[in-house]
Order: structure tokens, then C-alpha cells, then sequence
């Protein structure tokens, strides 16, 4: 049930977003604490020198942290990440990103987001920290 | 004239880049081991709390220290990256990322990057590591 | 006045660490939202490949944000940060860590730390968050 | 046999640290790509609000990640670390962290390392990007 609330959590937030239209980020799956999600890169995702802008892998890592971050239905914000660039994507390649948490304590949780490509091969590596703001994102259902 | 080599060492990442005419970055400075560009929050920038995603965010800090480390003319990667965000930014709003380098050291170096409003109010902090890889970006003159 | 408060403060602070005593740091000038400390890289500080330990240049530079981030008198802790390693520092030699605060927003802070030897050269860049947590470090004084 | 190497590495790379005698870490495990170590929270650990120093802790979950990336006998670095403290550690407290690779290209590698306390509640998360320099730590065996 927890994992219901998650997907529909994530699929919320998805169609709220302006980016995951405008970049094609395809939900796979979500549960409580995890998300994985995919993105192919397209020719207006390229940087200067030919392959996916940093600043594209990290909005793909930064949107699977949400979901999972979101998960219980309770808003919750990024505070901090971190990321490291380990290979280059390129054009036409398709990127999953797979987030776990690592910890929770009080409203602040630390979620770990490994981008790959669908060779296994590692394109980055992230650590996200979010915080807790309250609130819900959907309405409780009452059933 | 290494400032006006950074220059247009930056207008050519800027012409190459597909990231930079979707999200409208504009230049404003750039100079050898700094870079000042904008960019204005839209539609399709929002995450699902309806507030400029992260991710976004993070490109446009990413792109301005592409432009400080790359000043050179020297072809250097973005190997590593730390946010913080410190304030929403809202749509319509336009941010200002200003680079810096911080040190240099063999083929590493380390970049300060704000993001702030036009108010000055900050919306964050960026520290990124780079890693010249050789090559040149622009032909060298000969004038 | 505030200056002396966040002087005060870190005396206070300093004066019930273990580590500032363990590792011989020494406070030159602490200001509302900065700090500048010292220590000298002894035999136990060094690591296998006879260098002094990351964690120990951490450490120092963390001590910086700690009198930094507290100079208002208001309980405040580490919650993240990030570090850069520029270059390798020996036995004997002098670093000087230098904390300036670069945003506040809420109980947020986010400060830079420079960790430099005496002639300048940097060893290591560290960018840190904080999150103050309420209560007095010194009373009050009624004076 | 790979594993051996490891450990031998490790153990060499103990005996030289005089961080490591300073503050009692003990190795536990080492293989390739992972090590496990732990440290007990001492008087010279604690910080001015009294809990371990989060320069203590970085020191403990770096000196895991010099284990991991040095298992290989090639000789590696630290370039950059971020940590996230999730919980305050407290004199007497027995504190366990655990390095794992997640990701390999040429000369960089990205690790992952908790550290824990004995009951399993997580104290911080650390992400460290090496790079190898080339050069063993021990003299190849013949045998």
C-alpha cells in the first residue's frame, strides 16, 4: 500500500512538471525510499563539447531523488547534492537513474542515485539531501 | 586579450551548445577564470512544488563554470559538482550565476559558482572540480 | 560588538574541544560570519603515503565553519560538506583555514573555507551547510 | 587472491599512518573495492557542543575509502569527498565505516562509505572521488 501511495506520489509530481515533458523522463518504477526512472538524450541536451550537459544527467538524478524523497506523500525539498561525472553520454543514448535511501533521521533523509546507461555502464553517481517541509502532496485517500 | 580569448572561447561553447538556446542562457561577462551568464525561470522549468526545478538550477551554475574552466581555451570537463540550494526561484524570475575560479593545480581545478536573483538574493551555491583533458576549443589565432 | 560576541564564542568553543588542543589549532581572528584559524601538520597527522591525512586538513577546515557559523551566538551544526583536495601538504608545514559565510536563508547557512599554506598556496576548497538548532553558546551578557 | 592483496595493503598502509595509532582504528575487513573499519569516539574526539567532532568522523570514513581504492596495490588518491552527518556520535560510542566501489574509468573512482554505529543507526554518508597516481603500495610478490 505504501508503495501505491509512492507511485501515485511520483506520477503526481510527473505530470506537475515542467521538465519531465520538456525531457521525456519516463517513470519505471517507485516504492517507499526507492525511484528509477529513464531519459534518452536528445540534440537539445548537448553541451559545447558534444555530449549531455552535466547540468542534464544531474536534472535526471535530481528528479529520481524527488520521487523517492516524496515517497511517503509528505513534501519534501533537495537541501544539497552532490555528483560525480564518471562518463560521457551521448546522443540517441537512453539514462536510468536509480535512487535508494541511505538514511533518515528527523525530517532530513540522504538518498544515493546512480546514472547509467542501459549497458550498465555508469555515466554519474549522486548523493542528494532533502528535508522534510510538511504537508501533503496528494489528498489522503479515504478507501 | 586572454580575457577576450575567454570570451569567445565562451561564445563558441554557447553557439555549440543545445542546453544554452533551450533554456535561453544569455552571456553577460567572461573573463580568463570567471563567468557571469543569465537565464530567466520558465514554464517548462518548474518541478512539481510549481518552483524552478533543481536540476535547472544546477545547469545554469554548471554552464557558467564550463565557461570560467574552459577560459583558457583549454579543453576541460566537468568532473565533479556540490550544490546547495538555498531559496526557491520562481517563474519569470531571472538568475545570475557568477563563477570563479578558486585554485588551479596541475590539470584540477576548483570553481566557486553563485546563483542569485536580480535582487541579489542568493538561490545557491555551487562548487565544481574540473579536469583539463587537452585540445583546444577555438583554432588558435595567428594575428 | 557582534565581532567580539563571535570572537568570544569561538574561544568558548575552542576551549571545550578535544581536537582543538589534540592538534594544536589557534584562533587568529574570528568575526561575525568568518574565521581564520591555524595548525601545523605534526607526525600523527600523516597518512600511508606519509602526507598529512585528508582528515585531518578536513578537520581543520571544518573547525573554521564551526567558529564561523556559530558567531552569533546561536547553536549551530554541521549538516553537509564537500571538499576538494588541491594539494598535498607535508609535515611541518603551517595551514591556514579562512571561513567566510555566503548565504543565510532560515536556519540555513552555507559558508566557504579555504585551506592554504603560509605561502598562499591552496591545499583544499570545502564548501559547507549548516543548520542552526536554537540556544545560547556563551549567556548573555548584561553589560 | 585479490582479496589478500587488499588486506596486505590495508595493513601496510595502517602501519604507516599515524592517524590511524592516534585514534585506535582497527580494520576489520578489507577486500577489493570494499574495506570495513571502526574507531571508538575518544575525550580528544569531541567537539564544542560535545559530541564527536565531524572532522573525526570524516577522518574514519576517508581512512575506509584509502582502504577500498587503494586494494588494487595502485597508488591512489583522495581528489574530493562530500558527507552528509545524519546523526551525532557520543563518547565511548564504537563508530564502523564501511566503504564500497560504485563506479571505475580509467583513473577515477567513486565510493561509497557509512559509517554506522554498532546498533546499525547511520551517523553519516560519505561519497569520495579517487584518483589513482600510479606506483604500488607494496613490492609485487614473486611467490
Amino acid at each position: 500500500m505504501s508503495d501505491d501511495t509512492a507511485s501515485r506520489v511520483a506520477a503526481a509530481l510527473h505530470a506537475r512538471e515542467g521538465t519531465s515533458k520538456a525531457f521525456g523522463i519516463a517513470i519505471e518504477e517507485v516504492r517507499e525510499g526507492y525511484a528509477r526512472i529513464a531519459m534518452t538524450v536528445q540534440q537539445t541536451m548537448l553541451n559545447g563539447h558534444d555530449v549531455c550537459h552535466g547540468g542534464m544527467i544531474f536534472t535526471l538524478a535530481d528528479t529520481a531523488f524527488a520521487y523517492a524523497c516524496n515517497s511517503r506523500n509528505i513534501h519534501t525539498m533537495a537541501q544539497q547534492a552532490s555528483i560525480v561525472f564518471v562518463a560521457p553520454a551521448r546522443l540517441g543514448e537512453r539514462l536510468i537513474a536509480e535512487a535508494q535511501e541511505q538514511a533518515l533521521a528527523k525530517r532530513s533523509g540522504v538518498y544515493q542515485i546512480m546514472v547509467r546507461k542501459e549497458t550498465g555502464e555508469p555515466v554519474a553517481t549522486f548523493q542528494g539531501l532533502s528535508r522534510s517541509v510538511g504537508g501533503e502532496i496528494l489528498p489522503q485517500s479515504n478507501g
